[in-house]
């Protein structure tokens, strides 16, 4: 059987045709994607970053959701037509951090959609155990935000943000502000710091106070917001060296830094406000499979109004054109490809 | 009455001589110090690094023993002959880091011995709260070294290190080393990168595994140690920025990097690996009341052997000379002043 597929062949080239779909073995499961959202991490494979981890050509795309087509061999309790999402880590099992309890952050951790095929095309197969079930009346569109969500998810609970606590989320871009409406479910008071203009705007319309760093001081305006204590937590999203600067200065005694953003290179560090504080700083990178499910339920239940960070919904076969459109940024924030449609298997094509 | 101190005048200048003593006031005590610490901070006091925050004539030292001389009104239980040490913080139980329960960094922290006068002096008085009793048979030089301990109690207290986890101590001098007893104590598998030969000579005297830093590579060292798994904890306590990308770099998946040497500019650190692989990062700056009575207790029974690390004695008049010494490096590792000789007060003068 055939699928269609959108695949990363080398620097700014993405090939969109028919790929081989091979039935799903015993423990996998083949879904059918029904939306599939354009990551960061998408973007920086498709700019050439990652060509050192990724093999081409590469099918793309993990975040997701979709149903069930075919079950494989010795699978229980999925059936055909159950939505689902995929949680995208296959651990080893047996690494020191496997062991230690730490299966995903696996020290040869395969993730799906990186070191794997991905969700970007018509009939993908994944293994059985990193399906996350979705309730029936969950738009597939929404749900496709769940694996993002995740993430904020994972990054709130790292960062150990209670009821009541003061956080700064510096970069308001999907994970950004995602990281601000789960913080804000929480009971925590949040404030959002983005340079862009349209991003600001679509933090404000769901209901998030927001600052200007080109404009605004921010560590002025922590000051008066926490009566000169700092804030709690802040969250480094922005993936800049300023934004690193920003998330340490705003801190109180005691606050909590949680490094989200994948800083490629060395940055510097204020290590010395670290020591007279007293800071702590904690790296988070993935989630487990509570965060998944603590991610569906709070988009199903409207805590997370993930609907509204959806930008645009195009046709899988017009992922090429959709990348060039995040990577000219402005105040686009996430492109779902809409795997559903059947013209699509005509249009394929390199980019 | 009169008494006779070290005082820092100015860069590089240290003067000896008579000053005023005033009696103890309403709930202060006045001590008679008998062996005052020289600590790494006074070093940099002496290089003039911290003028912008000292004020001179600066009575220097903090790490101190001594007995109660007087007892200004209003203090209770405490008598004169008792041996005691100081705990040299005053917070102002106002700012919002002691509404949120961190005294010990008050934000607006009085630390006795760098912003008011501090032990290396014939006749000291402090606040009667500062005090923590000694017990009666604990030698008063060994004695001098229990607040640098309780430096060392705190920071193993702040990484969490537990028994059986692996921790590697990056810089062998005084806390450094102090940092690898105490967490020897707590069971812990302990090394201490060191690139002194002395320091790593005195380090292994006490029984502690060393790496030189110019000779191993540490990152394979860690590798082979723990299985490939890496270490749980790191200190670091080097203050060079070599220090800061080794003990990130030994750190396990979810390991945890203890910051407690002062960095006065920013340090580029690999923020990748604390998101790839999970790290926290803690400041550690001082310690609290359990801090100091816990290194009390460790230096009484043993545990830790603080007479190992006191290179020599010398009479407080020689300050002078002893921060010379300590500057020029070498093996020196603890020098301390000894303030219970009669015939200092005629030796007096400038450095």
């Amino acid at each position: 059987m055939q699928s269609f597929a959108v695949s990363y062949t080398a620097a700014r080239t993405l090939a969109a045709g028919a790929v081989e779909a091979p039935p799903p073995g015993p423990g996998e499961v083949e879904i059918a994607p029904a939306y599939v959202g354009i990551c960061g991490t998408d973007l920086h494979i498709f700019h050439g970053d990652m060509d050192a981890r990724v093999t081409t050509p590469a099918v793309l795309g993990h975040e997701m959701s979709g149903r069930i087509l075919r079950v494989g061999a010795g699978v229980e309790g999925r059936r055909v037509g159950d939505p689902v999402t995929v949680m995208p880590l296959r651990w080893d099992g047996t690494c020191p951090a496997c062991r230690a309890g730490h299966r995903h952050v696996c020290q040869n951790l395969d993730f799906i959609g990186i070191d794997s095929p991905g969700a970007m095309q018509r009939r993908w197969v994944v293994p059985a155990d990193t399906l996350v079930p979705l309730p029936a009346d969950l738009p597939l569109d929404v749900a496709a935000l769940v694996e993002p969500t995740a993430v904020a998810v994972h990054d709130v609970a790292r960062a150990g943000l209670e009821a009541g606590e003061r956080a700064v989320v510096v970069g308001g871009g999907p994970v950004g502000l995602l990281i601000a409406l789960v913080a804000r479910t929480t009971g925590a008071d949040v404030r959002v710091v983005e340079l862009s203009t349209g991003r600001r705007r679509i933090a404000q319309e769901l209901g998030l106070t927001t600052w200007d760093p080109a404009a605004d001081d921010v560590s002025e305006l922590v000051e008066q917001w926490t009566g000169g204590a700092g804030a709690d937590v802040a969250f480094e999203v922005s993936g800049a060296a300023a934004g690193v600067s920003t998330a340490v200065d705003v801190l109180a005694v005691r606050g909590r830094l949680c490094q989200v953003a994948i800083h490629a290179k060395p940055r510097e560090v204020n290590l010395h406000r670290f020591f007279w504080r007293e800071l702590t700083l904690v790296g988070a990178r993935l989630y487990d499979r509570g965060d998944f499910e603590r991610a569906v339920a709070l988009i199903a239940d409207g805590s997370i109004p993930a609907r509204a960070l959806i930008s645009r919904v195009v046709p899988l076969a017009e992922a090429p054109a959709a990348f060039e459109a995040l990577e000219a940024g402005g105040d686009v924030m996430k492109i779902l490809l809409d795997c559903s449609e059947d013209d699509d298997d005509a249009a394929g094509g390199a980019a």
